[in-house]
């Protein structure tokens, strides 16, 4: 076993790393119901020109605006009511000047009306409509094809859909939506004194936490889950695990136990089944990290503290589910703020400080042991200080990469 | 029918309004892989000190603090391997003065050593160790509880349970999770000219699109949506879905048709059958927006512009569901940004506008119609103007509730 640990990579090589080894997920159709968060997985266009024809916009009436040209409350126009215009009739009506028809919001307007006077300005009187506000042409009108046109591209491949993208989609016809599958991340556990959660350690014993911080990690980026298993000490177990892991999954997670003697045994497994593409990252916590491929599944060896294990998955790990899934990363997830405190560090060492955003957009840095779960608890989220710096100051605006 | 649509209240008072009749959802109990986005229904306490013992947080040496002082590169203190610790052994070393235990990260601190060297500060020598820099008490030891310490409450009821959460939801032996009921959201679609998603509109109809903003919003708050189905224009019908969905439902969404007539069939059906409690909101778009009762069920009638039954379900229907759910809304759903332009409105009014947010955290309006579905899509929340002010300049600092 030939160990390239202590040639570290910078987080940003990481990265780069990790999505160069990610797998493109093939397309499925969902239905629309259950499209909401996916990734498209090809353009969605309108079949239909949205609204299908000239729509009022208001309850009112259909006009031509050159007949209400200088309308008052005190000198109205008058004009004649051809009718009144029912919803989903189908019926196309048609105006003449100095006439009007009653509309309702949505109701299709007549040919020659080019626009629509709200109710509340008009009083009817017998045949008569008497119009108080002049319009102007398209007023209160919605042209046909203005919301969405026929042929034209809706959203295109990658969107992530939004609530109202859903909206959208079943306005344009989509009752099932062509979308990436999600990523199926085997996930096994590592470490002589790890126990199932449902078991009550005993002395040196520690539950798994690290599984299920990975399979929500996954579940919240919009993959499947698989626990794969424990593995405490067995190397033997450890590479059957791999080998039928690597059938089922399109990633897959160990993280380590917290010892040296068991980051090894995951090492020196994934030296001997695949190819170990880095070993070791430029990130506290969080160097001991292992990128690897085995027979074309990415595999990624993430260090045992909780702490630890919740900064690789979503400083690397995230990139590399969000490159699988064909999204860009959102601006939701970034966001400014202050920092309230000074932060020093290390030149010429990236580094990353778990924040906590406080009243008013201010991000207080939590300088928790990295082990301890209640850090990421209470974090909201990491900064990033750049390899360059000497640290940060008091009052600088920093983004904060919400976890 | 008495209509009240003509006392409209304030968005405040309908919120007021729909939280006072959300009703409570009971509590039950998940899988700890389940419970993603969850909401606790009762506080939970860790059966167990975390970490159980005094633990390693480092590779290195457990020793005795003082025995370390003033010890340098030039002038190491020689210390005696006592021997080597290994992960989830359980049995407990103890160390005299003078001596040194090699200990790995996570390992149990043996009695009597009260701090760990880092192995970087070290040689070994024979059966000596040469530490080269002194320790203080405590450094590079978790004291057992320091993570969680046992019977102490971990989270509260009504915590929104994140990815970490059910980490240390894991670490504290929660293989099950007591979380509230999601609540089941019936969804009512009306209007003569409403279609089903998977027909081709004829001309003068639409496809049922509020259905499915209805749905995806409901899903995305942590609720199960429920197509209970359309009403074109059938009294009958209406009557019929709404108390067969009381039985199975939550909560009752009808969003009506775009006219006025099926809007008052809405109504009238609501009046009939339960007690309408608002009828008419303030809110732009929005306005014709039901707050009613059909035993104890709450039913919420929104206007049927795609944007408007966005703009009710994010400033009002959003409410109710994070009462019923149980939790406080989360400050992740807000954002500060500055206006980029002058937003002009009337005063006396309160106003939801919505924005898209572009590069730097700047706000910009989309004054769209409001029948438009590409609005809601383009936009990433809404902007509210209080009702005491006549409009927003550019340059101010604005909230932005994100969709």
């Amino acid at each position: 076993m030939k160990s390239s640990f202590l040639s570290l990579i910078r987080v940003d090589e990481a990265v780069d790393l990790a999505k160069s080894i990610a797998p493109a997920m093939p397309p499925e159709r969902v239905l629309l119901d259950d499209a909401l968060g996916r990734v498209l997985s090809e353009d969605v266009r309108s079949d239909i020109d949205i609204p299908g024809f000239d729509r009022s916009w208001k309850d009112g009436y259909a006009v031509f605006a050159a007949d209400t040209t200088n309308a008052t409350d005190s000198i109205p126009s008058m004009l004649k009511l051809k009718g009144r215009i029912d919803m989903g009739a189908g019926e196309k009506m048609s105006l003449s000047r100095g006439e009007c028809f009653n509309i309702p919001t949505g109701g299709q307007m007549p040919d020659g009306a080019d626009a629509v006077v709200m109710v509340e300005y008009t009083d009817e009187v017998g045949g008569d409509v008497l119009v108080k506000r002049p319009v102007a042409v398209g007023e209160n009108v919605v042209k046909k094809g203005e919301d969405f046109p026929e042929g034209g591209v809706v959203f295109g491949r990658g969107e992530v859909l939004s609530a109202s993208d859903l909206g959208a989609l079943a306005a344009i016809g989509y009752y099932e939506v062509p979308v990436m599958k999600k990523p199926v991340v085997g996930i096994i556990s590592t470490g002589i004194e790890i126990v199932p959660v449902d078991k009550k350690p005993k002395v040196g014993e520690v539950r798994d936490v690290n599984s299920y911080l990975c399979s929500a990690f996954v579940r919240k980026q919009g993959g499947i889950p698989l626990h794969l298993g424990i593995v405490r000490d067995n190397e033997e177990e450890m590479i059957s695990l791999i080998r039928s892991g690597v059938d089922k999954c399109d990633l897959i997670l160990i993280s380590g136990g917290s010892s040296k003697d068991i980051r090894d045994i995951t090492a020196r497994v994934l030296y001997t089944e695949g190819e170990v593409l880095a070993h070791g990252v430029m990130l506290a916590p969080g160097k001991p990290t292992i990128i690897a491929k085995v027979k074309d599944t990415p595999v990624i060896g993430i260090p045992g503290h909780p702490a630890a294990t919740y900064m690789v998955l979503s400083v690397i790990v995230r990139h590399l589910l969000v490159a699988m899934a064909g999204f860009s990363d959102t601006m939701k997830s970034v966001r400014k703020a202050r920092l309230v405190t000074n932060i020093s560090s290390e030149k010429g060492r990236e580094e990353y400080v778990r924040i906590k955003l406080v009243a008013e957009n201010e991000a207080m840095p939590l300088f928790g042991k990295s082990g301890l779960l209640n850090t990421i608890v209470e974090s909201d989220g990491v900064i990033k200080i750049p390899a360059g710096r000497e640290g940060l100051e008091a009052g600088e605006e920093v983004e904060v990469f919400l976890w």
